[in-house]
């Protein structure tokens, strides 16, 4: 395997052969501190260690010696468990490029040299197949999993080869490439996975290294899919997308991970073979997705069975599935369609996702998790278990580790890259897509250029960009304005005008000098949110946000130990600011108990209430104090919205 | 086996050894015509031979044969088709009573035959384990269905003894019974069913035959489960019912299907032990799912993942399971109920249950099923292909066959044994549960009596009793009144005198001679439902019920080939009856198109929205013409309740 010198210290995730927007690497942007700095030590400190911990005490990591040995009967777990070695693997090295220390190297060359013995000579790496006493392999192409751990593992070894250059997972990875490759090429298997993830990793590969044989394989995989080769399913074939093709469908569907891995890749594949028309498809599917099939969290993903997109506008709050690994998906979808297209719509999910799921999983100590995230917990549930496997991917509170452990790692990589996704270039200068304290350190034409962030984002709105080095050219420096600033943000340049910023790309093109400073203030006042009336679960209710987050209602912050079932909200005030969450006007109701839940006569409850004050937290930081039920949505009083 | 004499001829499902009221058996009381009589002709004529053709068709018949001659690889289907043999003899049992022709008796004694085969000389009777290449006898009791299996076997036999008196599969039933409580027993194998069915058979059998032993069993059964004896699957052991024991539950949760079969096993149990305190918990345990987590149409168990009751108050129309075989389970319980306790509310949820989801589940021509009832149809689907079986339990349109294909089956046993719930009896007089052309023919202490009922119910809510055969000393006849005529029912005494009667039973005494008539009339103008204010998903939205019967808007009734969506309907006004349906008053209403279904304002679409007349047909209606949409909950104007 060659790795292209070109692309062999691009210290990012995703590196487009050609874009509107170049991705800058974790060596060119650096959080410093604020919110996600301190997910991201948190992350570093007790996440990683914690996830290794477990990988090790659930035998998943034992798997891959097992088989080397021929212990099939050893193996534990389920099919896909290799790929939480690869996922964690991946993690690993992206906090190594973030400053991580000497012993996250060992790791990581343990790992991959425990990986790499499962290894046949062919390139196969699959600890669950294809040996005495296993099924064998590809027999079960819907649900083996091997070439999504060949994704994975793909991911992990590029994310190596791009923070170390070399060692690590990238050969092991490479061969097992070039067996997917021999073995699913034009000649031989025309099969596919039922879990898509290879698509993305190949193409990756494909830019790391230059072979084609490795995009080509790629879009080959994209194309099979949507034919019904897979078997039709008690979910059916729109499960693992296998119902349409992905050029011809209209909406993500089916099991959202999948679905949305499976776009990622074929944005991926659009981009490096021009294919036009497959990246259109892609944004028609994401823009309905988005405008039906969206939580306010930016969570997708509605179903708990199949782990799937609902229908359109079907998006309850209490059964909410939401998976965490849906969100991360989301984000790496968006981020491949942001640098494709420049467009700062796809930022804007981004960022609500980012703070609404991927930083509500982990709890506060980054050592426990939510699988699937509810909008609307009406139980309280158990007090938290340290140390006991959830067998259930539903998850409240929080639990350490999953029969299906995909969740922990997943938010992992994602926090460990996210400097990755904060900034872009182009030839005209930089974007700025996330708001937090860092810095940026790139080139623009071919002069350097460095920049710091400072905030205290999201608890205030007020964003400044200090230039710390210029280009001798005039540039472009464009910040994000959220859609969710509905046309109240401003934006003062370096000479000290101030703007109004309307949603969108705020732009100040001048020559800039060292010291220069650009302002952005959003405006951070909590406020009403109304659903479309079509979603049925949200009728007559509404919620509370403040800045990108969205805030919800605790039975802890509750008076008498009342639950959350009881709060009415009145919209007609608006809430008011306090302490990065918010008061609202309501009312308590207790209902009557009743023998039938349907009537001749309309219930009209806020008649017999009592007014009260109602507290909102960020949805984020709920169920880290006490058993609890929280909703996002609360009736309101009157019942009309 | 010794068959009680006492008993030999009392042709109904579930004999009581001690209950409030005396059930009427198939030989005492018949459907002469109207809505079920029509439904009862349809499922001799059509569901019974369509029934028998798929067991063939599909090989779950020709399993006990490979069973029988070692081809263990030729067996086809799910661990528990055996069942669907022993429901559809059963039904055919009780069609044979009904007066069915001397082909169902050969039908009957050829299925005992095929299935008699397969028993080993100790009983055991299973085709998918125990023999070389199938897992161990009840070497998996969370998934084996082996206990459920006898539980149908034994429920088929009781039903064909009470029917012929012997012959069928009773003396199969027997063998196998008598095997389960040799392995079962005191000192033998701790453990039970992951689907419970067995404990109500064994005790009907202790019923049938007097032998203690069985109904020992059955209680074992019923209080082992409940000790997390059975592992803690995905869904959690609640899925069936092992995480708390039946006399301590609070309600009814986990699979709907098991969770009432279950419950109605426990009743049995009671009843014939005199176990009050157990058979309270199950009323307690009715008494919070008929208060929190049933339909409107009296389906029960709102979760598709897991087939499972939801929390309380979750229950979505547009992802409402509401499995056909949880009605027909519902039925089972409420029935049991209403003999042990007299309370006529359970046969108000009969009704309900039977209207709105037994009726609603076989399509007109009695050879298409729902499978689950969904109360809210939100895309068309496909037209209905009469000759392909379904691989999943969700469907629309009707499906002929299902991989798990209980419910036709479930419902035909029902249809065959309906007479059987319509009336009972005690030592004053007879009592009315249910409205149908009918004839009954019984006695009152030991003296014969016979009362005509005739009706053009539910069209119409005129229901006649006019007695036929009157005992010499006084007696009283109780009409039920069901709840949802809200006191505007009157019942008129054979004198003719008419007053008003309250939900519960109207009662008339009297010494009846040859010719009284008494004359029940219900109202049955439709009316407007409304929702209890915690059910999420109802928010905002009301229905329309006629009679017993609840009604939908289908989007072949709508103009400009809308779909329901569109529909706003109107509560200040009341509805108009029209043909069995009704008209309301409403709006049309389509939204724009949006990018993001959240907003800091709330919508208001009656504003610009057309007005309209909306028509409402019977739910159980629906899906008969051509693809459509449809719901039974529609958004009102003003979106407020």
């Amino acid at each position: 395997m060659t790795v292209s010198n070109s692309f062999a210290h691009a210290v990012r995730p995703v590196v487009p052969g050609k874009s509107e927007l170049r991705p800058l690497g974790l060596n060119e942007v650096r959080i410093t501190g604020g919110f996600w700095g301190h997910r991201q030590e948190v992350n570093a400190t007790e996440t990683l260690p914690h996830c290794l911990q477990w990988i090790e005490r659930v035998g998943w990591l034992g798997n891959f010696r097992a088989a080397r040995e021929g212990r099939s009967a050893d193996r534990v777990g389920r099919v896909f468990t290799d790929s939480e070695i690869y996922k964690l693997s991946e993690a690993m090295a992206w906090e190594l490029a973030r400053g991580g220390d000497t012993s996250i190297k060992a790791t990581i060359d343990r790992l991959a040299a425990e990986a790499g013995m499962a290894q046949e000579a062919d390139g196969y790496l699959s600890t669950a197949f294809g040996r005495p006493g296993q099924p064998a392999r590809y027999s079960d192409l819907e649900w083996g999993h091997e070439l999504y751990c060949y994704g994975h593992l793909i991911q992990a070894g590029i994310a190596q080869a791009r923070v170390q250059g070399s060692g690590g997972l990238i050969d092991t990875a490479a061969r097992a490439a070039d067996h997917v490759c021999d073995t699913f090429g034009p000649d031989g298997n025309d099969g596919f996975c039922g879990h898509p993830c290879i698509e993305m990793a190949l193409v990756e590969l494909f830019r790391l290294t230059g072979e084609e044989r490795y995009l080509d394989q790629a879009a080959r995989f994209v194309e099979r899919r949507g034919h019904g080769r897979l078997a039709d399913i008690e979910f059916g074939r729109a499960y693992y997308q296998d119902d349409v093709p992905v050029r011809d469908a209209r909406v993500l569907r089916g099991h959202a991970v999948r679905a949305l891995y499976l776009a990622s890749g074929a944005v991926d594949v659009a981009v490096e073979t021009g294919d036009a028309a497959l990246l259109d498809a892609v944004i028609a599917q994401w823009e309905t997705a988005v405008a039906r099939r969206t939580y306010l969290t930016g969570g997708m993903g509605s179903q708990h069975e199949g782990e799937s997109f609902g229908a359109d506008f079907v998006l309850p709050p209490d059964r909410a599935y939401s998976e965490t690994c849906a969100a991360v998906a989301s984000v790496m979808l968006g981020w491949r369609l942001l640098l494709a297209t420049g467009d700062p719509r796809y930022a804007d999910l981004i960022e609500r996702t980012l703070f609404n799921v991927v930083a509500t999983s982990p709890a506060a100590d980054g050592r426990a998790f939510f699988y699937s995230n509810t909008l609307y917990q009406r139980d309280r549930g158990p007090t938290a278990a340290p140390d006991v496997v959830n067998p259930r991917p539903t998850s409240n509170p929080r639990a350490p580790w999953f029969a299906v452990s995909c969740c922990p790692m997943n938010v992992a990589r994602t926090l460990a890259s996210l400097a990755g996704y904060v900034a872009t270039a182009d030839d005209q200068g930089l974007q700025i897509h996330q708001f937090t304290d860092a810095e940026i350190r790139t080139s623009v034409g071919s002069e350097p250029v460095a920049v710091r962030m400072s905030t205290d984002y999201p608890d205030k709105g007020v964003v400044t960009l200090e230039v710390v080095e210029a280009p001798t050219e005039p540039m472009t420096i464009g910040l994000r304005v959220p859609a969710w600033s509905r046309e109240m943000a401003t934006v003062t340049d370096p000479g000290g005008s101030t703007r109004a910023a309307s949603p969108g790309r705020a732009e100040v093109t001048k020559s800039f000098v060292a010291g220069d400073r650009i302002r952005l203030e959003l405006p951070m006042a909590p406020r009403w949110t109304f659903p479309d009336p079509r979603i049925d679960a949200l009728r007559g209710a509404v919620a509370v946000e403040r800045g990108p987050v969205v805030l919800c209602v605790e039975s802890v912050d509750l008076p008498d130990d009342l639950d959350v079932d009881a709060v009415l909200v009145d919209p007609r005030e608006p809430p008011v600011d306090q302490e990065g969450g918010a008061v609202v006007s309501g009312a308590l109701s207790e209902p009557e108990p009743q023998s039938w839940p349907y009537s001749g006569e309309s219930s009209a409850s806020e008649d017999t209430c009592r007014r009260v004050s109602v507290p909102l937290r960020p949805y984020h930081s709920w169920a880290e104090r006490e058993p609890s039920t929280m909703r996002v949505w609360m009736p309101s009083i009157g019942g009309s919205t």
